[in-house]
Formats: C-alpha cells, structure tokens, sequence
C-alpha cells in the first residue's frame, strides 16, 4: 500500500472512546477548555477519512459535516451503498483498501474504535496521537481490541494540553 | 480515614496490567532500559502496601519479597489467613480499612487490578501514577473496571522515561 494511515482520537484514562450508547459529554465539556489539540493542523494533512457505520452515525448528529474536501469511506455490512452522497461504503477491508490505492489516497484518517481496531489487525495503520482525558467512565466503547500478537510502538512526543489533557503520538513498528 | 492511598503501576497502551495468564515480559523486557521510573522513591515513602491473591501470588513467583519493611495486608476471600507470615489477610474492605486505621496506616501502596478498582469504587484512593508501556498485547488483565459514576481526575504532571515510557501523575478529584 502506498497511502499512510493515522489515527487521532481522544479517549478516557480507562481507554473509552465513547460511553455504551455512544456519548462523548465526558469529552465535549472538558474539550471546550483544553486549548489546541492540534486536530486542525492533522485534518490539514488529510485527504481521506474511513469511518465504521457508528462513528458514521454519530458524526450524522453534530449538526454538521466536519469532513468537508475530504474523501470519506465507511467501511460497514449493513450501510445501504446510497446512504449519503458525502460518502462511499465499502463492504470488506479488502474493497476499501483497493479503492484507496486506485485513488491514491496519500493520507488516511482512521477514525472510531472499530476501523482503529480493524486497520491494525490488518496492518494497515502508521501513526497514532492518543490524547487522554482524565477522566474514568468506567463502561464504554473501547479504542482497542483484541490482537493476534503484540504490536509494539515508537513514542515520539507527549505533550500536557489545558484541563489535564496528555497527548501522545506513537507510530507502529513493523 | 485518616491514610492516603497512592497506586504506582504500568500499563501497556491498551490497559492492561497483564497478559490473561499473569504474564508482564511485555513490561519486563522493555522496563530494563526504561531508566529511573521513580518507583523507588515511590516506595520509601510508603508504609503500607495491600494487595488482591492475584497480585500476591504473583509476587512469590519473582524469587524475592519487594515490601521488606512494609506491613502487606492482602484482600481475598479464598486465601487461608495464615498463607504466609509475611501478610495479613483480609477478607472484606471494611475489615481492611478498619485495620488501617486502627494501625495508623499513612502512605498505603495500593497494588494489581483488583485492588486499583475496589480502591476506586469505596472511594479509598488518592492518587495514581500511571506508566504507559509502548506496546499493545491485545489481551489480559486490565487497570481499571466498572464504576457506579464517572471519577473525575487532577492531572498534575506527566514525563517521558527512556524506552517510550510516559508516566503521568493524577488526583482523584472528590
């Protein structure tokens, strides 16, 4: 493959990207006051966006499209093909990833835990910056999920953001 | 209460203070070279250490006693109270806290999963310093746990070790 795959996503000190029914309050009333996370300047770099069907869905709530100029896929079995014409559904890994090098997507936003999940099991993920909230929520939808074998990670920078927030960025060792 | 509880513990990037089977050569092989983590300077100023069975039986398995000088109370309710000399045994919170307090327990070293989460969820615990380790395992015995309500923390620093460490300090927020 040729494009480059990186992740950018806050989670809880107990590692959940959202509570079970998909609530980020944890992480909104907090974010407002953590400064700047840095996500402007990520998205600036991106060209493509892969969603899984949730993170999908809840996107749909903002009230608006925060993927503008971008080329979105979401990867999902269920999606009907022609659900919104600001995206492509993709059925298998394997169909996403072939419509992304014929394209020539260059850099990949892996976004939501599943397709963070899925992009790692199948080796397709580069970078991640992880930004932690301090905060335990103690149930939820977790960033990670189970693997095959270790993977293990280069840190490169950890930085102290407003309200407590750590960021870190790590990339995958190959 | 009149004691203060700290936890002092590593975790790989997905939160996992262990492999399922018990197993940390994912911490171990890396920890070598990881420099000074502050563990030791930690320790000295702790008087009390309490464990969950697992995490004692665990530490038997490392061929010498970390918390010489220490009073280990260990939380099980399967454990013959006379397993070991070394430690008291107990079977509920209560009758642990109650034997903290009679004792004047000041610094307590709240160690393994387990008792991270008992700690959290009676509202026992003060502060934690949480060691991320670069690696993803996938699997196994994880930090933290369900709670009732979310636990809001205090971050109060974060450093970077050698090997891609990254110890952040929080306060449990009341």
């Amino acid at each position: 493959m040729s494009f480059h795959a990186a992740v950018f996503i806050a989670v809880s000190l107990d590692g959940f990207i959202a509570r079970p029914d998909g609530a980020i309050d944890w992480l909104t009333e907090r974010g407002e006051r953590a400064g700047d996370t840095g996500y402007d300047e990520f998205m600036a770099a991106i060209d493509t966006v892969v969603l899984g069907r949730k993170t999908f869905e809840k996107v749909l709530t903002f009230g608006f499209w925060p993927y503008a100029g971008k080329q979105v896929e979401v990867l999902s079995t269920t999606l009907p093909t022609d659900v919104d014409e600001r995206v492509i559904v993709h059925r298998t890994v394997d169909g996403l990833v072939e419509t992304l090098n014929d394209r020539g997507a260059k850099r990949i936003y892996a976004d939501g835990g599943r397709i963070v999940q899925t992009f790692l099991r199948a080796g397709l993920l580069n970078e991640l910056t992880i930004t932690t909230v301090p905060v335990l929520i103690g149930q939820g939808i977790p960033l990670f999920g189970a693997l095959d074998a270790d993977i293990a990670l280069t840190h490169n920078a950890t930085r102290t953001l407003n309200e407590g927030f750590v960021q870190s960025d790590y990339t995958i060792r190959r």
